[in-house]
């Protein structure tokens, strides 16, 4: 049986391990460059661990774990580019360090590396595995795109904010459990609980994420809080409060969110206190804590022994208490 | 026995009825879109006829051939973004009628579809299929990255040029005819002798459309000759006159190839001067002669009745007595 560290090791160990291609240099040096850039690996962690969960052994998980974690950065990569970022784990995205060409380009072959990969599944769950992958592959897409239209409209309605997370941070998270659990040799129905799990915990994390953008500890998050805020990005908090708010509060809010020339700090704390007074953290905590308590229940009903399972209610833990 | 132009047929229709997802729309009308705009359906419908060469029907192939049709309509897209192309068959490109981040992100989708329908390949082939297929579209994003670097150079070599046309052009053709071989149940022997008459076939296509843009019928064309030189392409016209050319005669392509301000015409015409007192054509066209005659030399030893493979011969003379 893995820890979740030593599984997040073991990936490590084997993602520095593997050989790709040398020429041509300008393609593959970036998809080196981005995967060396560390990351928790914990969608590839957590393929392991759910075939863990089933045999004894993660053999023929290996190489399926790692084709998740480059389709993963595939996305940021790509992400990357549509956002316009420049930074990455406190590194340049790779379209400032060479250019916007080979940023699409490398993150182009990086994906059909990982269908390449996960190809190496054994035979018998080849098809199913595929199946899952490419499928959870394009709605990762899909909520990129969501995400995309949101940044356009002044409000986006909650139902659909959480259909964007689904889609584009929780089914993957969903996907490398069933993906694991698949290859450990599971039942449709474990397979299936396993991604209910990874799904509600997925939904939970990225909520967390919004959270911790505003109410965070800036020493312990390492980058400036309420960078959503200035950003005007429709999280889960601001939509909340666009819902909640007086039709004075609604007023302040949008006057923010349309202003051109305005002091970031300025704008943060007016902000906040229109949060604090709506209570939008409470709020955006009882979801988290809603989601949270979904995915514990799917791993209850999971139909294995309780030490079995104990890795994966630490690794739920761990994402849950985590401040960064 | 299907003809080339059945094949081509059922491959129309079947692009046409296949349904694609219709949310988020900003993702998939693009897709829609680009798939819309035709072109010859050539690799979809080799696909068809190399299975219909070892199998009485088609069926395994039809949803293979679409993958590959909607890969090569990927690499289209994202080429249009790097080349900064305006104009596509006549019509706008993606990321021109639409965005750049769209094309981006549609492009991304087309590349995971496609890899998703060539998860439909009967299982005992599965692996095999999947493992031409994304090898060589990784192939293909070589080729695409040799072709960027050879923009910032002033000459290349000339075997650097076919590695870099065979990526890019050939290796695709050729996997299209093994997949569809494998799918019709080929020898591996027999779908390695298809895949190299598809690369030398492949590579006599390329060197054509190289000479087509200078040589060819501007009637017969549809667009403007000459834009090749305009745009300062390394094509193999270009790499053998360096090659061939006199001390006087490479200095002036080389004021040519670095001149800012030109006249496009004076600039066309006074280098067909210099291709045609180095006879570049004569070159040119003994060299696809040669990659021509190695193709069909590739059909005659495939151990296959003359009879069904007619169909093949007839696609190859096809290809080399085209005139756009």
């Amino acid at each position: 049986m893995y820890t979740l560290l030593e599984a997040r090791k073991l990936i490590e160990k084997h993602i520095q391990a593997y050989s790709l291609p040398d020429t041509p240099e300008e393609l593959y040096e970036p998809v080196k460059y981005i995967l060396s850039l560390g990351g928790k690996r914990i969608r590839p962690a957590l393929v392991l661990l759910a075939c863990d969960l089933f045999s004894d052994g993660v053999e023929s998980a290996l190489v399926p774990a790692i084709a998740i974690e480059i389709f993963h950065n595939f996305t940021l990569l790509h992400d990357d580019i549509m956002d316009k970022s420049a930074m990455r784990r406190g590194h340049p995205t790779v379209h400032i360090k060479y250019s916007e060409n080979v940023a699409i380009l490398s993150g182009d072959v990086m994906s059909i590396l990982a269908s390449r990969l996960m190809n190496q599944s054994p035979g018998v769950v080849l098809h199913k595995v595929q199946d899952i992958f490419t499928r959870t592959a394009m709605e990762v897409c899909e909520g990129q795109q969501y995400d995309m239209n949101f940044e356009g409209l002044l409000t986006v309605a909650e139902d659909e904010y959480l259909k964007m997370i689904e889609l584009k941070t929780a089914v993957l998270i969903a996907a490398s459990l069933k993906i694991g659990a698949i290859l450990g040799g599971a039942s449709e129905k474990d397979a299936d609980d396993l991604y209910e799990f990874g799904r509600n915990l997925g939904m939970a994390f990225q909520l967390q994420d919004d959270l911790l953008d505003t109410y965070g500890e800036q020493e312990v998050i390492g980058k400036r809080l309420g960078t959503d805020i200035v950003d005007n990005k429709k999280t889960y908090l601001m939509i909340q409060a666009l819902g909640q708010a007086s039709t004075d509060q609604k007023e302040e809010l949008k006057g923010w969110l349309t202003s051109k020339d305005f002091d970031s700090d300025e704008k943060i704390s007016a902000i906040i206190s229109i949060f604090d007074a709506l209570k939008i953290k409470e709020i955006t905590e009882t979801r988290i804590r809603d989601f949270y308590t979904r995915a514990l229940s799917n791993l209850d009903h999971l139909n294995r022994p309780d030490e079995r399972k104990t890795e994966l209610y630490n690794f739920a833990s761990f994402l849950m208490n985590r401040n960064k």
